[in-house]
């Protein structure tokens, strides 16, 4: 028997990194959360600390402010591609590359009506993500969205669930339905139009969230997976996570009261966690694309 | 010499409360979170675990959730103001009460280009706040913003400052400014419109930050600040606090890189932060209303 | 009626900084979180951007760690009181500092039974805190401590409060009692061993929470305080911060079971707060020591 | 070309549970958050929001509760295992369950030399955790620690990496290291005393760290791993996620001063982020032990 070291990667997590455009004097801003990882031939540093094949992860920060430069960051689908094959195209002993990137969105600040050519302010905390992997000469594209929060303060029903004695949930008609939607899709090849793709997909996840009549999170998950798919050719599956924000309705009875889905305590923990992926069965999994992300 | 009780006060934080106006089938939503604090003449509780006079916190929990029902939550302000009357004009030894509330915002899901009858996102992490101090048959209110991201691109200088031994910091004619804002302001009286108010106060806000040329982030609060004052008579003072978000310019010289302005790198600790009031030279002060509260 | 500048202050927050001592092999470790704001004469600098008198914020920073080179850090008091004598002393327009201290504690890792000599494990998430003012010559000393998580599986009782109609909350003589402790006490003098004096307060304080049959967290808020000044004549009053952290009997009636006090819900929010002020009836109060912290 | 349901799973999130056991005057406390995510035929509840076979997760809250009644929770791996196991035993449509739990230390609060009998402090912020995954008669149990923050302030070097037009860092022969262990290993049966095994663990990984004299982070991660492999026949493989947090040297020389390794800037992010597996060379994969879990 012998131990010996197995999978692993290292890079640089959390480059915040802030570029504007300056072309005219209507000024954009790109803010994003880079982190990378690369994969390869990394065994002598694991066994000796001979450090000859590891490109510092100081170095790897450095790559990606550079690159930024070198060229515009357009969209983050491009930038991750950019920054995967740059590793492994200059460094010999880089096999693969997964680039995670986080994207902030902003807005203009209006003045007199009219967007500020260059005074911005954060919009919504939902984030635009992707995670580019590269083994080799493939190229895997998962994009998503996280931190999306939506409810729906009617059009939900829950009931017909099994009892058993620890049961004490009562069956409901008409519920509040909530969530962070945490979702991730795979595409089909790279020849996209990134941007037009992201606003699509997340306009048909929240269109369809909003007008399911929903008899399970569970049922709007796969709804939500399955318009994305319809919609979306270029789209291979949806993986999404959706935490059950649960609002529970306050008892008023003892109050004299009568609480008609008016008022409610909105919990933090424990939360309900439905996780799934809608998928076509037509097309072949692709575990590298998923690999060492969470699988749902 | 004695040991004695001095100042104290008691409630419940963070009631997170969500109410659902179903007067039509477009629904509205408040979504809130509500502290109380009770003062008054809680000394026995103190010395001798007598509870005689102490509204338990869990009790107040519920009239938060109830009062909600009895009469439509409508502004923050006058929500606060309901309840801390309500635990002074129902509880003997409750001499004042201060009650925060935290609003936050969500928009309509737009579903074909019509925003949804009762599907809702989260749109900014910002929150609208308020701060009602009621003492005896004194009302104050202070209203309030938190987690108001902003950032002008250029438009902003830093120089001409005191160097001494330890100063490494270059002087700069072009720099990224950019702060989350924090702000309260005291109203003279409650004869107001809250939510116009609040809204002209915050756009007030934005436009100055957007539209001020900045030698220094102290010069925009204190623009942002009077510009408040002026358009509202209804306001007696502003208090703001402002982190400098730094955003660092990448050197890129050992890369043969110019770097114009372009590509920063947004740091998170440590950071400026630049606290301070503006107010009107004619108005009394009133420590009641701030106490307990951060001075700034 | 003018718009004028009120109190203002402004500095670096959040300077992380670690410090070695290496004079023997045997390493110690400081690790800190400062925070410097100054006060004096800025009203230029906010009414017309003019810096000549604002020492900048990132030479603050680089004064926090160049003083801690010149010379060691010592303790927090000490740390704290000479970073702002250097700011008075050195910038005319400086005429008072704060500066705020967090001190993270590390332990060394046993090996074998015995602690290395340089390698280190953090030790519990609990900070011990000092706030130092300086205004012209007065020097206000306030340390303390901060998420010190503790509980009580029995040995508190809760009943006797007044009942209304929103009242649920069963009596209870066996409950669990759990807050986290914020404590701050203000020093009378600066003529004090600030290490001893600290762990003494802490112990006294962890022995009288322990020992204390609790009829409410008010009472055990009393207790602690007054312990801490019958055995510290160096302190003059100290402010507490109690959040109750609910732990809630789970109902098993409808499971058949019957839990004794065994089991429990760990709620998050709400949570009661208690805070509350112990002092000497005999000394004159020091606002400015409490200035712009949190009251209680 | 059809849409399909893929892999899913769902429960309750973060039940935090605390028992005591009061067999005798001297209490014990377990302090829990566990996390149920159940795996089988549901299929029916995406497709058609029938809920026939899907146990709320409202029901599996009241389970952990009621089983944490049923029979002390004793250690975590075997509380999981039996949750995981009534689910599946009770439930016919539940095929598989993924049990998660983190626990918190506490400590008995010392009283005049003495662990006191129902008084406790919370430890280190360090947490024990299980995954236990359970796949019809398959049980795999893969326990870890989390967040435990170890630093080295000699005993590591950085050098010999390879450079290139990106490359800014200076090698060192001597930097301050560290980190905040998340490490999971999976056992090879479960006839394992889990407690020992744990601490034993627990201390081969904080030895192992302290007397390694590293050359690169991912030296000691393979190290740690080897050690307790060594010790441990019970274990499989360990895996590791090692950010690298950095403390850079604050450079003095603009100052006058000589910084020899004493004063250091303790950087957020970005960060480095190691991360690896070490495994025996003839033990079979368990993809279904890690299933959903980060990979590394």
């Amino acid at each position: 028997m012998g131990i010996v070291m197995g999978p692993n990667q290292y890079g640089k997590s959390e480059c915040r990194i802030v570029t504007i455009n300056r072309d005219s004097s209507r000024h954009t801003i790109k803010d994003l959360n880079v982190s990378t990882a690369l994969r390869g031939d990394f065994d002598e540093t694991h066994y000796t600390g001979d450090n000859a094949k590891v490109l510092p992860t100081d170095t790897q920060k450095n790559t990606v402010y550079a690159l930024a430069k070198e060229q515009s960051v357009g969209e983050i689908e491009d930038f991750a591609t950019r920054l995967g094959r740059h590793f492994i195209d200059t460094q010999e002993p880089v096999k693969g590359a997964r680039i995670l990137v986080e994207e902030y969105a902003w807005e203009r600040i209006p003045v007199s009506g009219t967007g500020h050519d260059h005074s911005f302010a954060r919009s919504s905390d939902e984030k635009r993500t992707t995670a580019v992997t590269i083994d080799g000469s493939e190229t895997h594209v998962v994009s998503g969205l996280k931190d999306l929060v939506v409810l729906k303060s009617t059009g939900s029903e829950f009931w017909g669930y099994p009892k058993d004695r620890f049961t004490t949930l009562a069956e409901t008609d008409d519920r509040i339905l909530a969530t962070a939607v945490t979702a991730r899709w795979r595409y089909l090849h790279t020849d996209v139009d990134w941007a037009k793709s992201f606003e699509s997909v997340r306009e048909t996840m929240l269109e369809t969230f909003a007008t399911t009549h929903s008899y399970a999170l569970q049922q709007s998950l796969y709804e939500m997976g399955k318009a994305v798919l319809e919609k979306h050719p270029e789209v291979a599956e949806v993986r999404m996570s959706l935490p059950n924000k649960h609002h529970f309705l306050v008892d008023m009875q003892q109050f004299g009261l009568e609480n008609n889905n008016e008022v409610f305590f909105a919990a933090d923990r424990p939360y309900g966690l439905i996780e799934g992926t809608v998928s076509r069965d037509d097309v072949e999994e692709a575990p590298k694309a998923w690999y060492s992300l969470p699988e749902f």
